[in-house]
């Protein structure tokens, strides 16, 4: 059971926990604050966290269900009241309610939005009152989830996850100063998440990991994609990765790529058949070809072990959106258990050391 | 029963059938030529079908299914042939074989290819011998299916649906004389269908219809991308179309748009909840802006009603990859019963009386 993986956590793990983050709507609470974004900028450590919060409890029998809803043009949170004897809905999930006809989610219990934190040492994190950005317009409604911010020259660029009835979809923003923000709007249509932009061209393109979710052919797993502008893309195919028990029944990006000296280090999802264990791995791709995959973990790098990550809100979780090399050291930045945030350093000789080459 | 529709078929239906088509794979049996892309050239009228064709028959108590395989670098059809009574999977379905564990189809029970026809009269077809385009990658090792034609200029970009283990994608192809093709790979990731590049930049920018499958949240229907080159999509957006009865299920994109004076006009497909009946609407989308839904049919203006379309391989389907106008009149050819093409002739102004502006 316990395997040595390359990836030490911090001993102040959990670094932020929900108690840390002030709601965002009067009355809600705070739920997860988890699966935050990494950067270095202006000497500290920035995590933006996706943060999750429900609305006040409904009275026994009902449930209450955060929405966004357009009022004179502008777009805040609402509360919705559904009884839980309405035949049309299932309840049994407890992140979101089905509607039996047309069987598909049709409302999330709780609304997520990023939230930024900053730390000196990148252990002590001071969490913001206030949201950097929150879901404020139709293809948010659902909220905005799972930021990876990939810093080009002097610009970081945040995709996340833009959530509504439309669907899951993939939008990306740009700031300067983590205080002012664009958006630019969906980069990939429903159903996608966990997209992971490289910081640099590649062959004269920007390039991403993609991660496109089938409905009858396929499966849920790691594609790439290139682009001459960041905001429209093509070149589809899936990423040739090997898998493993790990990861068999699906994987997607994690971490924004890493350049390293023998290409780039890629830290990834996967959860596994037997267990839906979300599990962090490794894998190295060409740096000039980022379909070439070099070199890969056929272990976890990481996997859910400590009690913060056995035990929240979806056990059995360690999901990083985002890290960094420092003093050839790795820095992961990672949820845990769909609830807080953990840190785990390796030592940059010691993953590569975890990684084999693919056999084909 | 028998509502009236501005559609009005031709005499000579269907004007294609499978026994006109000889088949790619020596001793398959060609079981579908439809969804046919339409374009005008030389004088012509050229269609892209659709040609769906099966192995031999395996023995009793087995089924034999078609793949892409590669071989020395090239891909050809090889034929698999599986056990009924293997547990792994379900046959229930005549079109797709289901993976029990996966939960996803594994094999196609045919391989499609686009063939071309050609007819002086645009409805007296002769087929070609070979297929113009065949699978020959790994993203079509499932077979390649329902081409949309776009002019653009001297340039005929073919977008046609990529199927393979990977997945339900959309590819584009370009030839300027219906001989030479080129393709250009994948430019919408799974799962991506119905897709329809309109034949104008507006706003500076190529638009398409298309068509996400989601897997969680939303439903299966129309949405608007753009892109600076045809081959890289973003700025995606959910068309704002009213739906009815008779599209409540799904819909998507059908014949390329064509433009017209009072803006583009969409004819595209729908199938209700009731029967999963696919029928032929129509929209109008302001010229400057396809973002913007002028009007829209509340019936639909082709529904299966002849023989040909409510038997077939698929009952109950009439479904559109192409149309043009000629003299005032929407030449709309179709797919009927996922077996057999035909044409149905609408004067615009009767078409354009059977829509409504949206009530919103």
């Amino acid at each position: 059971m316990n395997k040595k993986t390359p990836f030490i956590r911090a001993e102040e793990n959990p670094l932020v926990t929900p108690d840390m983050v002030k709601p965002w709507q009067k009355g809600f609470q705070v739920v997860c604050t988890f699966n935050a974004g990494v950067a270095q900028y202006g000497g500290e450590v920035l995590l933006l966290l996706r943060t999750a919060e429900k609305p006040p409890q409904a009275p026994e029998g009902f449930v209450n269900v955060p929405e966004l809803i357009q009022e004179h043009g502008n777009w805040r949170v609402a509360v919705r009241t559904l009884s839980l004897s309405d035949p049309r809905y299932d309840f049994s999930d407890p992140r979101k309610i089905l509607d039996r006809e047309k069987g598909n989610y049709v409302f999330l219990t709780s609304i997520s939005h990023l939230r930024l934190a900053r730390s000196r040492d990148g252990v002590h994190f001071t969490v913001e009152d206030q949201p950097f950005m929150a879901p404020d317009c139709e293809m948010e409604a659902f909220g905005a989830e799972d930021a990876r911010i990939t810093q080009i020259g002097d610009t970081y660029f945040i995709n996340y996850t833009a959530v509504s009835p439309h669907g899951i979809t993939t939008a990306l923003a740009e700031t300067k100063d983590f205080v002012r923000v664009r958006k630019h709007g969906v980069i990939f249509q429903t159903e996608a998440r966990d997209v992971c932009i490289f910081p640099q061209k590649i062959q004269g393109k920007y390039w991403a990991l993609t991660r496109p979710v089938p409905r009858q052919i396929g499966e849920a797993k790691i594609w790439l994609a290139a682009s001459p502008d960041l905001l429209h893309w093509g070149e589809f195919r899936p990423l040739n990765l090997p898998r493993f028990s790990w990861d068999g029944a699906r994987n997607g990006g994690g971490a924004v790529p890493i350049p390293v000296e023998s290409g780039w280090l890629v830290l990834y999802h996967g959860a596994d058949r037997a267990s839906n264990r979300y599990s962090m791995g490794a894998a190295l791709l060409a740096k000039d070809d980022p379909a070439r995959v070099l070199a890969v973990s056929p272990e976890p790098v990481l996997f859910a072990e400590a009690e913060y990550e056995t035990k929240g809100f979806y056990p059995n979780v360690v999901f990083s959106c985002g890290a960094f090399l420092r003093d050839n050291e790795v820095h992961m930045y990672y949820g845990a258990a769909d609830r807080v945030m953990g840190l785990a350093r390796a030592k940059l000789a010691d993953l590569m050391s975890a990684l084999r080459p693919p056999v084909q």
